[in-house]
């Protein structure tokens, strides 16, 4: 099984991996310089070719994140979350203006929302961001949801590692919704921004009932709306409710990200935020909870992936599936066969 | 390991169970009758006791299940989703009027928000269905989440599984919010029925932007708000965008729950979709395909927490999480190595 092989090789050699050694089978070389210390060194090319070997599960990638991740650790991961349409994108490019004038280095990741099923489509508003395109000190790529099973959310923290490696001081993770899938994805950051509009009665009533996590900060975007006030108060209400005595005061900020408003306001409360973690010792706890959350997500992907191999090339597998179609053996059941069959397979 | 030991006798023993023979050891007797019996004859007191059973991962639940899968099939399973507020609970209550009139048995399945953080509030208007509560013609049951691994999913099939078994000609799912987590939870349902209200402006835009599938039935409630009007107007244009030709053509209806109206457009329309998805051949493959999915999520559940007791009790685990905390072991390689240990170890 390919997988399996991969992932003893990694073992193996994953012990710990000396900065300083080219590993040569793991790193493309070019002359003398292998990728990873090309990432380093700060290589946007390097950079963007380490997101596509990770991107396509290319066991290179895994290797290169291995080799560069003792340089992880230091950039700010800052994810935004919100419905579709309430402006993130502009927000985020207006953020990234703000943030690249105190000369700091920017990485975007936007991941692309996509349906399960085949009518999704792509926002395509990615373009807002154009006017950061031809400047070397804003990394900006998007990845596209992989689907239930891909483990998006494992391999978005993956890029955000090699973005760090890479010099990066913020990364700046955009998702599109408001599930829990998108709660998997932007809970790798240290802060999170949850952009809301006039209008965003469904979120508000999702904070409401606790379906939603009250996040880090609160941004309405496209503020010159006549309903602003409404929505600041709702929001506020919501707060009112799940208020923590000595935590962080979750801020409501106003924005009109088109003409850069507020944005400043923003990337202030962003370093509060981040000094406030950073105090309280939440910084290191939470990275901590979600690295452990990565180790068991991408045990559990590939666990899973596994399975799906066993199951996709092997005959008896499919009969099962049938019987299970035919109402003659149950789900669990049939669960419990193919896991037993999995068990003894290797 | 207990979980192992449960996996292997459900396999040993569930090639095929027969409808008439009694395991003894699997279901609970009360004097020659056992709890399968009594499910299959109606008795809403064993209903109760199976979900029970199911929602707290006993292995007679799973038992139970076998014994009567091949019972199951017959019953319309229609899902309810939407965001919060939007008067899911009171729709699904009138519906139930409705249909109890056509002398319907009922079952409905709440699946009770929580946010993945301790902030989580139950929404509490299943109160709402309370004036059926005295109806024996209608069974009502909430569950609760259990969190990304817990396979809510999964369960709440299983729930879905015994209440068609019990002879329940319509069961009703219900989730709250829209994300990925709450389609999977529908995804088990021959129609799936989008509820939404004027100022649902979150949703409309997810469903544009794909990051929402495209439900069978779309249900404004709350219909006497003057925005309504609006919001049609804007679900048909999202629905044009994502039209069919020669596929099932989404009605958007109107109601007022509360007052009932619109009810019975909402009863016709479901008889007309599953018209449409029997004659088409769709209900079937939709089954089929949603069968084998369990199997797998299932299988991927088991998977996982195997894993997690693995890591709970296991001190060398712990040092390789903490490896990964101290950046000296990326997650990728943490995770190979736990796979490797997980495999040799019993």
């Amino acid at each position: 099984m390919r997988l399996r092989a991969k992932n003893a090789r990694a073992a193996s050699t994953g012990e710990r991996t000396l900065d300083s050694r080219p590993v040569t089978e793991a790193s493309q070389t070019q002359g003398e310089t292998t990728l990873a210390e090309r990432l380093v060194g700060g290589d946007k090319r390097a950079l963007a070719r380490a997101i596509t070997l990770i991107e396509s599960d290319d066991p290179l990638g895994w290797d290169l994140v291995r080799e560069v991740y003792p340089r992880t650790g230091r950039a700010r991961i800052i994810g935004f979350t919100g419905p579709p349409g309430v402006g993130k994108s502009t927000l985020i490019g207006a953020l990234t203006k703000e943030l690249r004038a105190a000369d700091r280095q920017i990485a975007v990741l936007s991941i692309d929302p996509s349906s399960p099923f085949t009518r999704g489509a792509l926002l395509g508003d990615r373009i807002r961001l154009s006017e950061h395109f031809l400047d070397p000190g804003v990394f900006i790529r998007s990845m596209a949801s992989r689907g239930a099973l891909g483990g998006l959310s494992e391999a978005a923290l993956q890029v955000a590692l090699v973005m760090d490696a890479a010099g990066k001081d913020d990364v700046l993770i955009e998702t599109v919704g408001v599930g829990q899938a998108e709660i998997d994805i932007v809970d790798h950051a240290d802060t999170i921004v949850l952009a809301l509009m006039p209008g965003s009665g469904d979120s508000i009533q999702a904070l409401k009932a606790g379906v939603m996590e009250i996040p880090d900060v609160i941004v309405v975007n496209k503020a010159d709306h006549p309903m602003t006030d409404t929505m600041i108060r709702e929001v506020r209400g919501v707060l009112a409710l799940a208020d923590d005595p000595g935590g962080w005061k979750v801020p409501i900020l106003r924005t009109e990200a088109a003409r850069g408003e507020g944005v400043a306001a923003l990337a202030e409360q962003i370093d509060l935020h981040r000094e406030f973690i950073e105090s309280e010792g939440t910084l290191e706890s939470r990275r901590a909870r979600n690295l452990r959350s990565e180790v068991l997500g991408i045990a559990t992907s590939r666990m899973r992936r596994r399975l799906e191999e066993t199951i996709a090339g092997d005959a008896r597998v499919q009969d099962l599936l049938e019987q299970v179609v035919r109402r003659e053996i149950d789900p669990a059941s049939a669960a419990s066969q193919l896991l037993e069959h999995g068990d003894h397979e290797d």
